[in-house]
């Protein structure tokens, strides 16, 4: 078992990484929170694939689902509606300041369980077993809850910090393999702008990711913990490093907008990350190795560098809306070197529409 | 002008507490936060009574409001359905995460604006402008924020500091005799359980804030700030010491509850408070002193002591869901001698139905 301890908000918190972890997670909550009971958040899909290994995994640790909730699959849950139903929920059995929440899912079902459990008697112990790539190299780590608000994502959230997550590199082997690919692209991201030894390792091994080998996905995820942790330590609010953990994230949350569904997350922010490479080497500030090294890896993954045809201007449209809600300025991220990552201070549209330009044709 | 330094959530903020301080909001705002725009959130009456010199002090000091939300006066205001308004509207003028919200208000406006302002975009800067004695002397500082769910005060909320809290004794002139009197309670509750030198204040001068001699009133204020700074300081998740903030609340929410309305919170702390010492002494660990001082005091402030004729019923079957909601037990707080509280372990259901009684016949 890997341990990687996340020190944020005041306090630290461990993130274990081991296979079959899932069958440990009943003691773990006995030995780590002294817990005997929780309030279960996962979906439908997710407790179909897990949900009796959990189950049982409490039970033999002596820990009480007092509630088992299963949200609907898929981003629309992520609503204030849905955190008003846990509240609901919660209160009819009486659920107290102590009472733990285990989420048991991906990024939808760890943000908004994450929202409500920060909110509800202002903040429940809150415990990840994150279920998707996304969610064990990123989401479930750092504190950050969310719904979405009027078609805005994550405008309405909190940051509040799990007591432990849980990552079980097996639980990966049930995800289509879309799922899957789309989700290295934030390792990838991780491996970039601030770990070239992971990236080493996913050029390494690029076939046994592909494969799903676990020893390999244990070291990965890992890997991208220990990164993110140390940027959320310096800076929990997301003030200023923790920023860099956007590369990508601008052109790719248009993009992923623009093909509202279409897309996965991680398929989208590929494409953002080649377009931001490619600015940076327009600016002359990032050197060609972290587009050539990047975008091979991300092709050798199965994932796509751009998207011919899309819808231009509604990219840009969304970019522009991105510009209005988080203030004048959009946030770019720019690698200027493997490992290396800055928020830079101004791009102009005129190079912003050329970028998009060049990720769509 | 007194400053008082509150530091909670890894950081530090100025309570300023001055006679006429409304008029120079704008210039503050500019000087210590830097902000040239704000999102004002008030209620109707609390608009129609200093709104405009709000306004013009907005103006003068060159600051622009970029919303003015007036809420319907009263405990309705407190609910989700508000913070979504309130998301909705500050959308609509495109506010981002440095806009700060100004709470103009008691305990309602500043606990739902709070929540409201912690939550968008994972939390605006929060300015508190409290206009009643309750928030000035309590609510403002400490940074709890709530609104009320399903009929249970206060079950959705959130741990969040404001930047600055702006405390002006003039306006406490404007409240009626009652809801000026009702505040006071919780003064004199801060000066029994941590103030030894407020109780002899509020003892010495009890005429002269009957009459809200402004000068008293801001030494009254500025004391409880920072008593409660202290407090807070050193528990700001309410985990152990802060604790003792709740004297006479136990008794006093069941009272207030019983009473749907037809009691301020204030007035339902006294009879709380009373009722608080009573079972101290029963207990043989409260001094007499204690309820002889506290109550001579509640009374010269034109506060009662009892409420004969209550529903001793509705107010036990209140109590056991107090401690239904918050874990097995009740939490009540003994004050053992004047300046001296502590959270008292167990209080039998028998002594808390007997302190019912006695508060009630």
């Amino acid at each position: 078992m890997r341990t990687v301890k996340v020190r944020a908000g005041g306090r630290q918190y461990p993130v274990l990484v081991d296979e079959g972890a899932l069958d440990r997670v009943g003691e773990l909550l006995r030995e780590r929170l002294g817990a005997r009971e929780v309030l279960v958040v996962t979906d439908r899909t997710v407790s179909a694939l897990h949900g009796r290994r959990l189950r049982r995994s409490l039970a033999r640790g002596g820990v009480r689902a007092r509630r088992w909730t299963e949200l609907r699959p898929g981003e629309s849950a992520k609503s204030l509606a849905t955190a008003r139903g846990l509240y609901d929920s919660w209160l009819g059995v009486g659920a107290d300041r102590g009472t733990p929440v285990l989420a048991l899912g991906g990024g939808v079902v760890g943000d908004v369980a994450g929202f409500a459990a920060s909110t509800y008697h202002r903040g429940l112990p809150l415990v990840h077993l994150p279920t998707t790539v996304i969610a064990q190299v990123d989401s479930s780590v750092g504190g950050k809850t969310a719904v979405n608000f009027s078609g805005l994502k994550n405008l309405v959230g909190t940051y509040h910090q799990p007591e432990l997550v849980i990552s079980d590199p097996q639980l990966l082997g049930t995800l289509s393999d879309r799922d899957y690919r789309a989700g290295l692209a934030e390792a990838v991201k991780v491996a970039v702008t601030l770990r070239p030894d992971l990236l080493d390792l996913l050029e390494r091994e690029a076939e046994g990711f592909s494969r799903r080998d676990q020893g390999l996905l244990a070291g990965l995820v890992g890997g991208c913990v220990e990164a993110k942790s140390e940027v959320v330590g310096r800076d929990e609010r997301d003030e200023d490093v923790r920023a860099i953990l956007n590369y990508g994230h601008t052109v790719g949350h248009a993009v992923e907008a623009a093909c509202r569904g279409r897309l996965r997350h991680g398929e989208a922010v590929a494409i953002g990350m080649n377009a931001a490479a490619w600015v940076g080497e327009v600016l002359g500030v990032t050197v060609g190795e972290v587009r050539t090294r990047q975008n091979a890896l991300l092709e050798r993954l199965g994932l796509k560098l751009a998207l011919p045809g899309a819808d231009k201007n509604l990219i840009l449209r969304n970019l522009k809306l991105d510009k209005k809600v988080r203030g004048k300025k959009t946030r770019f991220v720019l690698t200027l070197q493997v490992g290396g990552a800055s928020v830079w201070p101004h791009i102009s549209s005129r190079l912003l529409r050329a970028a998009v330009r060049f990720v769509t044709s």
